[in-house]
């Protein structure tokens, strides 16, 4: 009676929408993937969400999307079904804004369709549950963007429903009920899931029989006047189906239609009550079909979601707010980090400068510099040692300092900047020792300072630099360097120096000898055939890694008590107040250098910068007779560099000799001055 | 009968030595010359101190020094005798130690002697309280080093006491005593001074007369037998006079002991008991000196002060405990900038940089390193602009800002920065104005900034860039340094701009024009002009300060919005993190180095590093034509600016009609191609 027009008597079906739940967990894998994957790239993406049907009255019917979204082969939750869904995440919140939804949802909607005429949809339903997600996530601010679609393409006309919607249980026998869920069950067991999206079903009194949708021909043999099927529905309400039924009854209407007048809809709702199963609040309803087995264009499709004011538009998520702050201040100080590798230098390895673990040997001007450096670098593991306390006069030049620190006598330099850097970021790993470091001609077996406490001293040394990836010499005297240089040449360190002048500086690298296992006819030749090696061939051309030498290298003195006898003006360094950041600054990035290079510490010292007719930052080698001897004698060797004068140093390292024979050519230039 | 070998049966004469009490305000002066004026100068300085006879016993005799004590022609208190001394300051604790005191001794004793042998010292009896003062100032710590000398010529031996002492009330009667209260203070009277160290007494029954040192023939014509003298006596011991009698004994013996057999002391002390006069408790004693008249020879001295622990040695003072804190880091702060003058730039001018009142626009990565470089250069007066608020990503990367001022969704930058700054240095007058800079392309009459608050905005700005010396512009936009640098140009405030890439930055001063007053006729030309100008003479000579251009006078795009439509990385400014510190400091260094300049911003720009062969850092001139209009028509005009597009400052700069001309010109090359 009803013309497939519509009959204006008889109520129209409806369905309730999607709501997107986007789980927490989502929008933090999708920050990683964006940060560490995609970067600019805003080609579309295959995700993936779920929907239920078990769920109490009163909830939405949602679909969540959580963490494993991105992981297309990772399992859907149990009794769940999946949706595929298409993730387009701008990089701009212009482009954002000025997507084209309605293209968008086309071109869904059309795959849908074409998945229908094609009948990949029968053999595969899940391909009518897609749905897009429109995202812009601003990592700055943990605000995320995004406008969810679920494509639901239109039938012609509305479809007018003959019967209910009411309660299964008004129509189904409890012995149809158990029925139903039995084969319901069977069939899921026999399919390996645990929830089917679409199903057909056929029953009488006694028995209740469910069915593929592939198996259409064959499970209603012959022309009827009705069929029934069932959807899995996430609709929560008595009076309306959810949106997944929308295009099954499109596929229903598309591929079989010809073959009944009606349909009736069971929306299977399967939730457990009180340790019960409940399917009896599932409904069921009667409605008629439009023909369209003949259409062959995409019909019309609807299905961008509504924002929170009801209207069309994107919804937004601050999460910074539920955020634990201190994760999100270490995922936002990644963040600066990873763009650079996005656009810039792709090929930059951060692991490799996060993980190093880094001794700061002087939390002074330079210390405070450096570590404020690798902080920015995202460096993780920072250890000072320093053993002076906070003056006045430092927080204005030490930039982890402040006034409070300085009150009462002031507070150990190595402990409060270690404090200083958790303010800062708690998730840094910093400590501080306050720590002497023993010096040569700084005697050690008499004044305060005893014997035992300097074998103290070294021992600590030799385990800080023994558990560090990188040594920076930071102190304000040159004799203090020593030590450290000597122990992490023989522990092979990275060693990166920094020294101030008035208005100039030195930051340097000391070269790294090559490994011991190699054995000792392959550590580098004592200096004088060394230097000979050098001067043989270009003299400041490109040198290995292990062939450089370290601060003293060049020296001509030995270092000795330098802080006896000086005035105001030596004590203090006397600087001009930028050279420290500049100094501390290009430490760092010099170590971020050396560590990006495949060889590491090996690298060659380049000299190709065609302005530079001077040599590389540092020249000349390490002084292994140095080494041999304090790998040979330990403490022993040290104590007497402490309490000696110059001459010990000078004597072992060859400079006695170099400064006699240096006498003796003057000597001689200035009797052959005379002969001529 | 008593021989002059001394009588053993009589009690030797015995002194009091003077403790020295150095006032901490002498301390402070110490510090200041040895900052300001001495710097490594260690030659002997001309010192003052007094002493005085009113104490109330108990109190040790006190030789004061204050911070008057450098000023030669500073007043000696009321009834206090002067003291002149000669500091020998030196410059490191390790010459304070060595210094030959034996010499000094010796050198300062001489010339008591020779002044005694002369006659001087019967002139002018100062001459015979001489004092010498060894000090370290170790200024880093406030911990003053010092050793106290007041030379005491010694006789040949012992003095034999041959009566007292007494109380001077057990031989003078009131009478007595009135009248010597009243000879002294007539005479001090006459002579114009407060107090006498040394005189001269004649007394009988009912008269008391005094005179000076050289009326000694006079006064007392012929030979007798005693002769009484008076001195002003610090001492308050009743049985022992104080150290200032001791040269004068030595004078009495040298000059006059010729003509008497013993000489009776009056040891004046004269104090103010509740009001009342007090010179009883002065003691009286005879003693017989030695005959001396034709010694020659300088006779051994003493005088070294003892230490607190009574032995020979020098004292130290910690002022760092008893200071104000914040008095202390000031002086502290000064300190370092101060050595600076020492020894490497004598010629410094302190001042010009210390006053120099900042305008920082924006407390970000730049921002934060600007201000402190500011801070390490002492400057006082530093204030921040911006509208941000602290984020996570922010206090590994700007160095004022910690985890906590990032929670709750973070403090208003500008307002924290300011903050941070009082709390590295409580001197510094930080202040902060979280508001915003309305720029090109950035309309102001719709959306929530309307076009009052971006006159408010305007104006706030005005009056700020008014209020300064130097403007940073520290931004993240090129379009938010347009207004500051109109305003800036047009007030003629030196303009410093930074920027940074990812492992590039700028770092320019901008050009200041010449002062309104001149004249129309000496501001610079259009640009036209002046580029044919500069390129008749040499492009890249040296260009003066009035001749230099600003960030956008190159470019050949007007500033509008760049904020739209910028991905992640390009939002943040993804750099070198120690890109930001170099920069930082480079651009304050500038400051300096322009301020330093005769000129100031009008400094020429040298170019003369032959390494260069680029322009100098900045180049072409000042878009005259906007500041023109600016200052014609105000806000209006800037009003036009912020909601226009490209096209507007693109006409009125001259730009578009650039572009034309460069298109004519590429078509003309095109076609010239084609007909060779």
């Amino acid at each position: 009676m009803a013309a497939a027009t519509g009959d204006p008597g008889l109520s129209k079906l409806q369905f309730a929408p999607f709501s997107s739940a986007l789980d927490v967990g989502f929008w933090h894998e999708l920050t990683q993937k964006k940060l560490n994957e995609y970067r600019l790239d805003e080609a579309p993406k295959d995700i993936k969400g779920y929907y239920y049907n078990g769920d109490s009255a009163g909830l939405p019917a949602r679909l969540t999307l959580e963490f494993s979204a991105f992981d297309m082969s990772a399992p859907t939750p149990a009794r769940c079904c999946p949706a595929i869904g298409t993730l387009y995440n701008t990089n701009t919140l212009e482009s954002f804004k000025t997507a084209d939804k309605k293209l968008l949802l086309e071109q869904a909607a059309n795959e849908i369709w074409e998945s229908i005429k094609s009948g990949a949809a029968l053999e595969n339903p899940v391909l009518l549950n897609k749905f897009l997600l429109l995202t812009f996530a601003d990592l700055k601010k943990y605000h995320f963007y995004y406008w969810f679609c679920y494509p639901a393409l239109c039938l012609p006309e509305s479809l007018p429903l003959i019967q209910g919607p009411v309660g299964l249980d008004q129509r189904f026998s409890l012995k149809q009920i158990e029925a139903l869920e039995c084969a319901y069950d069977n069939l899921c067991q026999t399919e390996g899931v645990t929830a089917l999206p679409y199903f057909l079903i056929k029953y009488d009194e006694n028995t209740v029989l469910v069915s593929l949708l592939k198996h259409y021909s064959d499970f209603f043999q012959g022309q009827r006047t009705k069929i029934t099927i069932g959807v899995y529905d996430p609709c929560n309400l008595a009076q309306y189906p959810g949106w997944p039924l929308r295009n099954f009854l499109v596929l229903a209407a598309h591929r079989w239609s010809s073959s009944f007048q009606s349909v009736e809809v069971v929306c299977f709702r399967d939730r457990t009550m009180q340790g019960a199963r409940d399917v009896a609040h599932s409904i069921i309803f009667e409605v008629k079909l439009p023909e369209m087995a003949f259409s062959p264009d995409c019909p019309k499709a609807v299905g961008w979601e509504k924002n929170q004011k009801g209207g069309m538009g994107p919804r937004m998520v601050n999460l910074s707010e539920c955020m634990d702050p201190k994760r999100l201040a270490e995922s936002s100080v990644d963040l600066n980090l990873k763009l650079m590798c996005w656009r810039l230098v792709p090929t930059l390895d951060l692991d490799k400068v996060v993980s190093v673990r880094c001794l700061l040997l002087g939390a002074g001007t330079l210390g405070c510099n450096v570590a404020r450096t690798l902080m920015g670098w995202g460096v993780r593991h920072i250890t000072f040692v320093d053993n002076a306390k906070i003056s006045y006069s430092n927080p204005v030049r030490q930039p982890l300092y402040e006034f409070e620190d300085c009150l009462g006598g002031g507070k150990p330099k190595a402990l409060a900047a270690a404090d200083r850097l958790q303010k800062i970021f708690p998730g840094v790993n910093a400590r501080g020792f306050n720590m002497s470091i023993p010096m040569p001609g700084h005697p050690v077996n008499f004044s305060s300072v005893t014997l035992e406490q300097a074998r103290r001293d070294v021992e600590q040394l030799e385990q800080l630099i023994e558990s560090h990836d990188v040594v920076f010499l930071l102190m304000d005297t040159r004799e203090s360097r020593w030590l450290p240089a000597v122990i992490a040449a023989s522990r092979r360190k990275l060693v990166i120096n920094a020294a101030l002048g008035f208005d100039t500086f030195v930051v340097m690298r000391h070269g790294l000898k090559k490994p011991k296992q190699q054995g000792a006819g392959d550590l580098c030749p004592n200096h004088l055939v060394a230097s000979a090696d050098l001067l043989g061939s270009s003299l400041f051309a490109n040198i290995p890694g292990y062939k450089l030498g370290c601060y003293f290298c060049n020296d001509v003195v030995a270092p000795g008590d330098s802080t006896r006898d000086r005035t105001l003006d030596q004590q203090c360094t006397v600087s001009r107040p930028g050279l420290a950041m500049i100094a501390g600054a290009l430490a760092v990035e010099l170590m971020v250098s050396v560590l990006q290079h495949p060889e590491g510490g090996y690298a060659i010292a380049s000299s190709s910068d065609d302005r530079m007719n001077e040599p590389p930052t540092s020249l000349g080698l390490v002084p292994h007779q140095v080494l041999d001897q304090y790998e040979r004698e330990g403490f022993n060797f040290l104590a007497k560099v402490f309490n000696s004068s110059h001459s010990f140093l000078e004597d072992l390292t060859g400079l006695t000799l170099l400064h006699q024979e240096t006498q003796a050519a003057e000597i001689w230039d200035m009797s052959d001055d005379e002969t001529i």
